[in-house]
C-alpha cells in the first residue's frame, strides 16, 4: 500500500527498532519480565520520570488505557473523558466490560476536557444509587490533534486531586505532545500531576507494545496480578523491552515525534492556503482534520489513504507519521489543487 | 542467560521469523488486520486445515485460551480440564474472570483427560443450582509432555458431541505433537473432531503472537468483536501475520518441532541410563520430567536453568527448544555423572 | 413518617397483598419455582399477555432490569436509553457491570425515545472496534411520568426489528400507563412489540417482587441460569408468587394503578391553577413534575415529603401511590397557598 | 404439600414473622435502608455482635456469600472452601462471575476445613501466574450439618489471620449452630475471629432476606455501592428489617433453632437404632444424613419429601425446620418400619 495520512498504525516499524529486535533474540533470557532488557528498560524509564515510576508492559493501546483505569477504580465508579476519547468510541466497550466502571462522555469542541467539566459531574456524591466519579481521563495529544498545555494539565490534576479524583492519561501518542510543546515526556505527565500514563509505542515505530506507567508505586502493588489476569503479560517480555530501550533510551522518540509534527505542520499550512479546504481544529502534533468537498473525497483517498471524520460534514483526518515524506504532503496538496482545477 | 531447560520461551526468536518482520515492515498497511499479508495467511491456514478454518490472532496464549472459550461458553457453564493444565494453574483466573464460567479441574496421572473423567462430570444437567458442563479443554501435548493419540482425540471428541458438548485444544505447543506422532496439524485437532484450537507460536520461536482456529465457522462469527472487546485485537497485525507465514507457510514448524523433540529424547534416553535419576512422565514431546536428587538442584541450575515442578518430590521439568544444542544436552548429563562422582 | 409524594416505594403494602403472603404461608412447599402459587401464576401471566409468555420472578426492579438485558445482550452490544432513564442514572452501573455491554444515553426532553433517535444511533454497524446497538430500552410510563401512546411504542418497534434491534420495556410502573390509557397490560408490551418486560410489583403495593416477562420463549430458554448466576433465584418463590396472584389476578393492579393516576391528575390540576408555581411535564400516569420557588421547598418537604429532581432549577418531583389520599393533595395546595400568602 | 426433611426453606414464614411484616406495613417510610425499622434493627445487631458491627440486608443466601467475598476480595485472588460448600456447588458459579476470583474446592470427610487444609493451599504466593489465596470460607453448621467448634473456628481464624488471610462465614442457619452449641451468635462469629459473615434468615423462618454482617467496620466502608451495583438493594427494605428485628430482638431465632436441632436430633436416634439404615454423620444441628435402602426410597419420598445427597449410595438428607413435628418425625420412622417388615 502506497503511503498516505490513514494513521500512525499504517506505517511499518522504524529500522532501529527493528535492529533492537534483532540483538534482543540472542541467547536465552527468562520470561514474563525478570530478563536483563526488561531491567535495563526500568533504569531508563526513571530517567524520564524519576526514580518513583513503576513501569509495565501491556500489548497494546486498549489494554494500556483499560488496565491503567483497571488499577485506579472501583467497579462502582465511573471515569470522565471526552465523547471525542478513544476509551468511549474505539475500545469495543472493554473498559465497562474490565473494570466493571462507567464511562462518562462529555462533549468537547477540541478534544479536551476543562475544569468545568470535571465541576458539573461532581454530582451525587455519596448516593449509592448513583456511579460516583472517581477518575478523569484526558487524551494527550487528543484525538482531534490538539494538546493540552502544561498549565491547562495542572489546573485539572489540581481540581481532581482536591477533589478526591485521580488523572489517567492516554498518550498513545505522548510524544508527539512533548516533542510540539519543546518539553520533557515528564513535564506533561508526572510533574504535571497526572496519576497513571498510557505511554504509546506503536504510533511512533514500534512492532507492538505500549507500557503502563504509575507515578505513584501505590498504585502498581498489585498490578502484576491484574495484568496477568487480563490475558496482557507477554511472555517474551524482551522484545517489547528491547523496543522502548532503543525508543527511550536514545532519541528515537523525539526525532520521530519531531518528523511527524513537522510535516503536518506543513501540510495544515498548505492546506490553510487553499479555499477551497477548511481546516478545522489547530495542528499542534501530528494530526490535521480539514474539510475536503464531499466529491473529492473517494479520488484523493485511492491516491492518499485517509480516513472521513464526520460522515456529514465530511470533515477528514489526516495522520502524518515518522516515515511520512515531503513528497507524499506536497503530492497530496497538488492532488487537491488538481481537482479544484478539474471543477473550475 | 546461558543456555537452559527452563522453558520454550525462555529462548529468542528465530532468525526466519526476524527476517518475515523484517520483511513485512515496508511500507504503510491497512491496520487490525485487513492488510495484505494477513490475506495471504488465511491462505496458508486453510492449506493446512481445510478450507472452513477462521483463524484469528491474539497477543499469548493467556489470550488464546481464554477467548476460545469464550466464544463456545456461556458464564452459567462449566470447562472441564486437567487439574495439571496451565488453564487452572498458570492463568491467574483469567478464564473465569474473563467467560464467567467455572473451571472444573480433574485429578490426571499424566496430564490427559479420558472418556471417564467426562462420563464422571456429566452430572445435574439441567439443575439451575449447578454450573453446566459444556466445554472439554485438552492440552496437546500436555503439560507434562504426553499426547493424546488420535484415537484417543477422537474418542473424547465424539463422547463429547454425544452428549453436547464442545472440545477445545490448547495447543500452545501444538507442532510439537504433530512432529511427535508424525501426522498433520489437522489430523490431532479439525480431523480428531476439536471445535477450536489455541495455536502457540511464541514456544516455537516467534516473537509474539498466537491464532484462535474455529474449525465451524459459526463459532466465529462475532470473534471480531469478543476478541476486541478483549484487549487482544494486534494493530500492526501484520506483524503477527508476517510470523505465522513463515511459521507455517514453510516447513519452519516442523523442522522446529523435530528438533526440540529429538533433543528432549536424546535427553530422556541419557537419564534412564542413569540410576540416580527418575524419568517420571513418558517423554513424547518436547518436556522431561526427572526427579533429580535434593541436594543436587541448585547446583545443577546454576549452569542449566530449570523449573522444579514439583517441591516436595525434586521432580523437575527440562524443556527443549528449537535451539536446545547437543552440547547442551550432553553437558547437562555429564554435569549430573560429576555430581554423582562428587557424593561417591 | 407523614405520607407525602416521595416515591412510590415509600409507601408499605396493600393489605390485600398482605393478606395473600399469610395464606401462601400455609404447609411445606418446594422451593425454587416449582411450588403449586408459581404454577397458578404462570396462567394468570398468560391470561394477561397470551399463552406463549415466560415470566420469572426477582426480587427488585434493578434486576429485573438488568437481567432483562442480559437475556438480549452479548457483551460487546450496546443499549440505547434516553438520558433520564432510572438505567442510566441510578442503577450503579449494574447494566454495565452484569453485562459488559455499553449503555448509550439519549437526551430527551420528556424521557420518550424516538425513532429518530434510533437512527442516529444506527452507526458503525460491523466495526469492531464499536460497540454494536442492539436493544432500545424504553420506561413506560418514562421518569417524568410521561407516557408512550400504542402507536409511537409500534413505531419504535417496527423501525427497531427491521433494523435487527430488540425491544426491551421498563415497567416498573407499567400498571400506570396501562390504566391511563385504558387499555390491557398486553397492548402496550407484547401486542405492541416489546421483546422483554420488567414488570413492577414493588411500586404499586407489593411487599418486594418483580417479573421478568419474555414474549418469545427463546429469549427465555436459558434465564433460570442466568437469574441463579446473578443472585436472583428467590428461595421462597411462593411469597412472590402469591403477592403476583392477587396483583394480576383481581383487579388490583388496576384499582391501585387508577387511584394513583386519579390522585397525580388532581394535584396536577391543582398546581396549573397557581401561577406561582409551574408544571413542567405533562402529567399523563402518577407523576407530577413543577418547578416550585426555591425557598419554600424545604418548608414543604418537611410536611409532604418529595424529592428536588433538578438542584438548580427546583423542579420537583411529586409520586402519587395506591395509598395517596385526596387530604393529602389538598394539604399540599393549601400549603402552596399558605407560603404564597406569606410571602406577599 | 405435606410437610417433610425436604428443606428448612420448604416451610412457611413463622406466624410472629408474619405479624412483623403487617405492622412494618403502616405509613410511609423512605425507602433503601433509611427508615426508621432499619435503625432499630441496626441496634439490636449491635447487642448481639458488639459496637463495631455493620450489617447491611441482601435479598437472599447466594447474594448473602458474594457480596461477603466481595468485599474482601481482589479479581485475581481465591478462596479456599469446602468441596461440599453451598459456594462451590449450588450457586451456579455466581462467585466467580460476580468476584472475577476462583474457588479452590478441598475434599473434607464431613464438610469441615481444617488448618491443615490452608496450609496445604498457601502455595506460590508472588507468582504472578497463579491466583493468590486470601479467603477461607467456612459454612457453620456445615451443609452436612456438623458444627465447628469455637476452639475449631479459633484455631482456624489465628493461622489464616497470621498469614495474611481474611475468614468468611456461611451462616445460612447460623443460628441452629450457636443453639446446639449453647453459645451466643458472637460467640462462634465475630469472638471466634470471623471477618465477615451471611447471617441466614429465610431457612429460619422468614418471608425472605439474608444479612451481610462486617465485624470490622473498614470492609463496610463502601459495601452500599457494592451492593446497590449487584442489584441487591431492597427498596421497602423496612420489610427486611421488620423481619430481622423480630427474629435477633426476640428469642425467635434461639426457639426455631431449638426446635429444629431437638427434632433432628430426635429423627438421628430413632434412626440409628434401626439397624437397616446407617446414619452418616454427627447429627449436630438440624440435618441428618442416613444411607437409606435404594429401593425404599421412592415411596418414603412420596410421603414425607426429602433429597437423595449421593446418587450412588443412596446416602440422603433430611431436614429439620421450626416447623417440623413429632408426628413426622414418628411418622417417617414408622414407615421405615413398615418398608422393613414388608421385605422380610
Amino acid at each position: 500500500m502506497r503511503i498516505g495520512f490513514g494513521s500512525d498504525n499504517h506505517s511499518g516499524a522504524h529500522p532501529e527498532i527493528l535492529q533492537a529486535l534483532m540483538r534482543a533474540s540472542e541467547g536465552h533470557q527468562p520470561s514474563y519480565g525478570t530478563d536483563e532488557i526488561s531491567e535495563r528498560t526500568s533504569a531508563i524509564f526513571e530517567k524520564h520520570f524519576g526514580s518513583g515510576v513503576k513501569a509495565f508492559f501491556v500489548f497494546n493501546g486498549t489494554a494500556a488505557n483499560v488496565l491503567s483505569l483497571d488499577a485506579l477504580l472501583k467497579p462502582y465508579q465511573a471515569v470522565l473523558c471526552s465523547s471525542m476519547s478513544h476509551l468511549q468510541n474505539d475500545e469495543c466497550g472493554a473498559p465497562e466490560r474490565w473494570t466493571g466502571a462507567k464511562l462518562i462522555p462529555v462533549s468537547t469542541p477540541n478534544g479536551k476536557l476543562t475544569v468545568d467539566d470535571i465541576k458539573a459531574n461532581l454530582i451525587r456524591r455519596g448516593d449509592q444509587h448513583f456511579s460516583q466519579l472517581a477518575v478523569v481521563s484526558l487524551t494527550q495529544p487528543t484525538e482531534v490533534g490538539t494538546i493540552y498545555s502544561v498549565n491547562e494539565l495542572k489546573d485539572i490534576t489540581s481540581f481532581a486531586h482536591a477533589n478526591g479524583l485521580l488523572v489517567h492519561m492516554d498518550g498513545a501518542r505522548l510524544v508527539n505532545a512533548a516533542a510540539a510543546l519543546g518539553v520533557s515526556l515528564s513535564a506533561i505527565t508526572k510533574d504535571a500531576g497526572v496519576d497513571v500514563l498510557s505511554l504509546g509505542g506503536t504510533k511512533n515505530g514500534l512492532v507492538f507494545g505500549e507500557a503502563v506507567l504509575f507515578f505513584d508505586p501505590k498504585f502498581a502493588q498489585d498490578f502484576k496480578y491484574r495484568r496477568k489476569q487480563a490475558m496482557q503479560l507477554p511472555s517474551k517480555t524482551r522484545f517489547i523491552a528491547a523496543q522502548f530501550e532503543t525508543f527511550l533510551g536514545t532519541d528515537l522518540w523525539l526525532s520521530n515525534a519531531r518528523h511527524a509534527n513537522a510535516l503536518a505542520k506543513e501540510l495544515a499550512e498548505g492546506l490553510k492556503q487553499r479555499p477551497y479546504v477548511t481546516v478545522t481544529q489547530e495542528c499542534q502534533a501530528n494530526a490535521v482534520f480539514v474539510r475536503i468537498p464531499k466529491e473529492w473525497v473517494s479520488r484523493l483517498r485511492e491516491r492518499y489513504f485517509f480516513y472521513v471524520w464526520d460522515e456529514k460534514t465530511f470533515e477528514c483526518r489526516l495522520m502524518t507519521t515518522f516515515d511520512t515524506t515531503k513528497e507524499t504532503v506536497n503530492g497530496f496538496l497538488k492532488a487537491l489543487d488538481e481537482l479544484n482545477r478539474e471543477r473550475q
